[in-house]
């Protein structure tokens, strides 16, 4: 039984990784809408399950010491609001890759709608703050999810 | 292939609610393990599935000014702390039901770890703030549910 | 003594709005740093703070049904990272003004050093969730405070 | 003009610690009110303001590895919802003082209104996450604080 009671996961779909996320009260804000902090909270869980499914082990570089990625740079477009109980999708593509940083670009979608766009430059640093190249098996993870031509 | 990606959802076992949360970068604090005001957000978020497998639409009695549920009363106790990454289930059981007040029994589990404990008391409320008895389908679907006899 | 007890609250300077910002454990995630979508929340009770001491009430305008502001378009530039304990300042600038939007640019600071760089687009909308032009007398309180040649 | 530009900051009064908290968009849910969770987060604030006027360095006793505070138990009972905009008070008082740990009380106020009352028993840990004895400097510091016969 315990088999099926899993928490959210993504997957791939081509260069694309797919994770779904539910609005909850904690989401929400007088509005009645999601607060616009809160769609960063979604990307971001969206890209620790693509880390995660790539075989990268975050907490595992963060205890032994090796770095960990900080965003760099966030853009968001809102256009139409998330409510309580919608089930979104985070669409993400990897749109450049460099030593020691990596572009994304999230997209918030509720079936067809797309409701945020975001675009975000997270790069590596070591744990003294400063920018380090990503470890070679987490660039070559990124490498084969990378886009190349992205439109 | 969109019919495997769902959002985390919960299942019942016999009297019992179980719901499955994933750790993330959001949840934890510079300690390095989850902040202890978060457990609550968990726990809210188990219970909402838990109305929404019961049938109860939060989302629609809010809009048509029915009223909603408002936590009276919280006791937490922690016991072992969670971390990024970390897989947990929370335990949902309904220990006492009256007109216009549900209380619920919360334990956050890792495997067969209890990390926290918690005691909510939620009481349903008109838009006024004022307490109303909750809907009677509602209350209906609360009494399968209620353990009768708690240790 | 009581008179001594306020909270944080903001201040202008010329055409530029200065709101006080401290760090706490709820801000911060592992890293040890303010986790990235949390500068947005600083950004936002500092322009809460401004649209205070221009006047405008936001509870009363929601409570109305006349409308409120929504975040349409954020773009932000991390530098340094803050950290526990820091005590920031939120400057904030209005570089645009038009009939249903305002353009602000949001720089948090710890003393000299420029830690992340906003800018946000807020629209007014009406409950409806409809864009609608701001209320006049919204409009000649930014009017003022409008820098009407930003560098 | 920067002397007048402070963070939120408490006083003492006697046995009891006030610190004021200011209600933004990020606090509340669309129920119109403060969410449940997030009175944790105003407490927390008011105890780490708490430790700073009591000479407490938190940041630098994690950084130095001698440990930090984690949260034990809290409970809390909720009478009266705080709103958009308001401004509550956290009064804190010690109301007992062990070798490893120190359970506050701690009432949220709107004026003379009582909103939320919180018991929270903090204890200290090492790195390591076992019970440790506080620094006796901060035991002394909490000791002339401590309420020694609460009613």
């Amino acid at each position: 039984m315990e088999s099926e009671l899993q928490p959210s996961s993504g997957i791939f779909e081509g260069h694309c990784h797919l994770f779904p996320v539910r609005v909850y009260y904690e989401d929400t804000d007088l509005s009645g809408l999601v607060y616009h902090a809160n769609y960063l909270k979604f990307c971001e869980r969206a890209r620790s399950d693509l880390l995660r499914l790539l075989g990268i082990d975050q907490r595992k570089a963060h205890e032994d010491g090796v770095g960990n990625y900080a965003v760099a740079e966030a853009n968001l477009r809102y256009f139409i609001p998330a409510r309580l109980d919608d089930s979104l999708t985070v669409q993400t593509e990897c749109v450049e890759l460099k030593a020691a940083s990596v572009r994304l670009r999230q997209r918030l979608m509720r079936g067809g709608d797309l409701l945020v766009e975001v675009t975000v430059r997270v790069g590596f640093i070591a744990p003294s703050g400063r920018p380090r190249r990503q470890p070679d098996e987490w660039r070559k993870a990124f490498d084969d999810f990378f886009v190349k031509d992205p439109e």
